[in-house]
């Protein structure tokens, strides 16, 4: 019923998380009435992605070339490894500009549950990183979650047998959120990890 | 931060309505796992939308060529002509499968406060196709809002001097919606338009 052209294209919408039938109706639609250089850009956008992304052959960042910016960067701190669950976390984190040491994506979770597990994610080049002796402490940022906490929980075993200190980053109450609005695990974590501060 | 080609497609997102800055990382990281195939279809897609994609030149549906679909139906009704809006409502409207006859988009509502006026939507086409004689009746179907009730108001008042029927579609409560959820405008006109059943 809609043009072929039309119908393509809210297919293709229809690919991307949380868009259904009526959201890509609504995004291909609004898309008929960009002018030509915006849709040429979107679609050369597309193409380079598909191109010139691929996987950082040591952490597993998304790069344009083999060694990703992060790992490629010689002023960064080899000392100290930041894992995370996905590529996107990386640019979260160093938005903040605090942390300088090196990455690496597990690009995934253990869940026994779900059949996930060690030799499913990313995770035998990461202690092969940690072998290689530079690596002095390793700090674990994966979500508090099942799986987040069953992966880190089995990423310090693994290198408690290594000298490397691991740790990971705090659970508690985030700033400037009303207290009802938290659930209550992270409640019950905040009060089991308080601080004495007197 | 982001590699310049993630950075490209970040920004052709946020061309897309209701699309943020986080959205739109989260949509082009999405595509970043996304399989080659999958991503020369998007990046087609969008070529082709450019590429065929135009304006009917007798309704302003959306149309791959001058003419679109239904204007070149010669089994559909001449003497009658819904008006919407956008050509999106045409295939709301077709998916009924009830309507049989021609469409016009105006392609905006009149709208004093927003300087909108009669010039600035695709008015005239459309008294040059009732002046042609052939149509015996104009169906107005645009949202009851006040820029859709004025401009209906304004096409009844130009089509009064011309030999045919103009109506709208009945605007009452939906079907299926609990009283609670509908505004106190839509209630009032239900109240208004009741219909006598006795």
């Amino acid at each position: 019923m809609y043009p072929s052209s039309v119908r393509q294209l809210i297919d293709s919408f229809k690919n991307l998380p949380g868009i259904g039938e009526k959201s890509a109706e609504r995004l291909a639609f609004s898309m008929v009435n960009f002018d030509k250089e915006t849709l040429t850009n979107f679609s050369n956008a597309i193409v380079n992605v598909r191109d010139l992304v691929s996987t950082c052959k040591i952490c597993g960042n998304i790069s344009e070339g083999d060694i990703c910016s992060i790992c490629s960067n010689e002023d960064r701190n080899n000392g100290m490894i930041f894992v995370v669950e996905k590529p996107k976390d990386i640019f979260l984190f160093e938005k903040l500009g605090v942390y300088k040491g090196r990455y690496h994506v597990l690009g995934g979770l253990l869940s026994p549950l779900e059949g996930i597990g060690p030799d499913d994610i990313n995770l035998k080049s990461l202690l092969e990183r940690v072998r290689d002796g530079k690596v002095k402490e390793v700090i674990l940022a994966l979500k508090p979650s099942v799986e987040g906490e069953t992966t880190m929980q089995y990423i310090r075993k693994v290198l408690s047998e290594m000298d490397v200190t691991v740790s990971k980053i705090a659970t508690g109450v985030p700033i400037g959120t009303d207290m009802e609005y938290i659930d209550s695990l992270t409640l019950e974590l905040a009060i089991d990890e308080r601080k004495d501060i007197s």
